[in-house]
């Protein structure tokens, strides 16, 4: 799928332009107090915990919802890794999850589920199905590999950490969790991007409240929707300082590289007090990727396995007014996202290319 | 689905803001002179035709490839009116189709669809089937019954009339065809929302083009996604001519009215002349998508149907880079987007509310 096409993009300054590119860089401390104040944990019933690798930048992150939650998901990427995503077709048996697990370390890392399972299996959490209780811990990974040591990747241990780490105070964000070895803007390679991570956020509306929490990875730049600058992306040159907006860039005809695909993943939860029926809460999962759209550019690639999940706890006791609700989770997922590379860290280590964080480059 | 939850959003004043929301509003002439110039029929082996009812604001728009084009489609909105998307299903037989209808007039219009083929079968192009050649033509719809004489929509003469009308010239844009009866800005009642359009804009990048022409028929507002301002959107009253920012409004807290499903939808198509396989197509179809949660603001809610199709001729002779594409299609969806509510007219007639126009408000 992703053979380099020599002539295609050999006609150098030949191309487009981009609806607002070419903007002064956003100004990362202006932009993070105009976000949304809050997290994921904000709405009732969902802990968040976090596993991060002391031995290479990769970990974990785990979202319980130990009461159960109705859910759906959306797969919108075309490199994803999942686990447990028929199961919340709307057409199909359980309605109710009791986590979801966000991963690194590629389809390795899917195993991270088996240790939410176990923590809940514990707790005596699941899916009732004759003797046993069956937690329903769907999954999906993101591509960490390129970042030291590829043999280490999140496992059953790990997942079982992050779950028995949840709480419900607002989780750490940046470069912890499955968002330890997250990076942005690698369209013109790894080496040129910048530092990802993960994020969160809440908007409430009334009595009813709506968090995300992102672990963003993208092949795209993260952009401010406020004003179409580049917070964090593809970058001049390894050493470079200046952000090249990639999707201006390739518009002008600079091809990309030749990528392969699953070299990315931006992955994340929505989640809700109100009420939801299976098919809402897919719908809800469904809209929430505008978010993605709005914050990453491009998004949705051929080396991304976008996947965002729905989680509706119902603590509100209210229905929900999907038309709102679509608003309020594009929103928390766009301010998780901008949250998840403002609050990046640089990490270090053999075999870790230095990026740059947003914070640094301003 | 849309009942009114009274509890939900009572809670005025007690709400979220939206990242960038209360933007002062973009300058529509400014804005044009940004925006990339072209058109689908840049891409070779697009015609292009409208009908435009002269008896109340509907229409449709013929999008013919009458040496066929490899397709796919992604339907995104909750309240689609489709013809013939099954059969774009990779897995399924058929590769190429010979024209996209787009239709006002509800689940009615799909009949324009009949006069493309009938116009189609008169000139022998069509699937060999036997004896028989079957012309390929996906149609989608929008809601514009709420605009004068629901009982006129565009029937199969009229979809005739815009297929013989076709030609390789850049069509007209604004208030005709598909895009006659279309509005925007609705989340608070169509009386409050502004005049929606048809528009079309095409990217080249070295030997390839992409085109997008979509018919913007939106519940939600259209927003300049490099500066994040409303270019045409709910006013704050009937004859107001303050653009209140939908989304932001919402998050705020006030609760749009219940809105039946169905009354929106927009619609479009993306070509190019790369070479695409069926699954390909699908995908630009998929990240073409982005384009419109970039403009359209919120987009794909309960009462939008927003489909999107991809056609891909093949007529450079060269491969499709599907991530330079995916950001071409992206892009000349937004820019289509964006030109449709600026080339609006306003239209008037009995039981037509005198919506202003983008321009008007300035």
């Amino acid at each position: 799928m992703h053979r380099r096409d020599i002539t295609f993009g050999a006609t150098l300054g030949l191309g487009a332009t981009l609806i607002g590119g070419g903007k002064p860089m956003a100004q990362p401390a202006d932009l993070l107090a105009r976000l949304p104040v809050g997290a994921i944990t904000d709405v009732p019933g969902v802990k968040v915990g976090h596993f991060t690798d002391s031995r290479r930048p990769t970990g974990c992150t785990a979202i319980l919802v130990e009461d159960g939650a109705v859910a759906g998901a959306d797969v919108r990427g075309a490199a994803p890794g999942t686990r447990e995503t028929d199961l919340l077709d709307p057409s199909n048996l359980v309605e109710r999850v009791h986590a979801v697990m966000l991963s690194g370390g590629s389809a390795f890392g899917l195993d991270a589920a088996t240790g939410a399972m176990r923590w809940l299996e514990e707790k005596g959490i699941g899916f009732p199905a004759g003797p046993a209780r069956v937690p329903i811990v769907p999954a999906a990974i993101l591509f960490d590999l390129g970042l030291g040591d590829h043999r280490i990747r999140p496992d059953a241990d790990a997942g079982y950490a992050a779950s028995a780490a949840a709480g419900d105070q607002p989780p750490e964000e940046g470069s912890v969790g499955a968002g330890a070895g997250a990076t942005v803007g690698k369209l013109f390679g790894l080496a040129r991007g910048m530092k990802g991570g993960i994020g969160t956020a809440a908007v409430k509306v009334g009595r009813v409240t709506v968090g995300a929490i992102v672990a963003v990875n993208a092949v795209g730049d993260v952009v401010d929707p406020g004003s179409g600058a580049v917070l964090a992306g593809a970058r001049d040159a390894p050493d470079g300082r200046q952000r090249i907006n990639a999707a201006a860039t390739i518009l002008r005809g600079e091809l990309p590289p030749a990528m392969q695909a699953g070299m990315a993943t931006t992955i994340g939860v929505v989640a809700t007090d109100a009420q939801l029926t299976k098919p809402q809460a897919r719908r809800l999962a469904q809209v929430a990727h505008d978010g993605l759209a709005r914050t990453i550019n491009p998004v949705h690639t051929m080396s991304d396995g976008d996947t965002l999940f729905a989680l509706a706890t119902g603590k509100s006791g209210l229905p929900g007014h999907m038309t709102v609700l679509s608003v309020m989770a594009a929103e928390a997922v766009a301010a998780a996202v901008l949250r998840a590379v403002l609050k990046a860290r640089t990490v270090s280590g053999p075999g870790v290319p230095p990026l740059p964080t947003a914070a640094e480059l301003g």
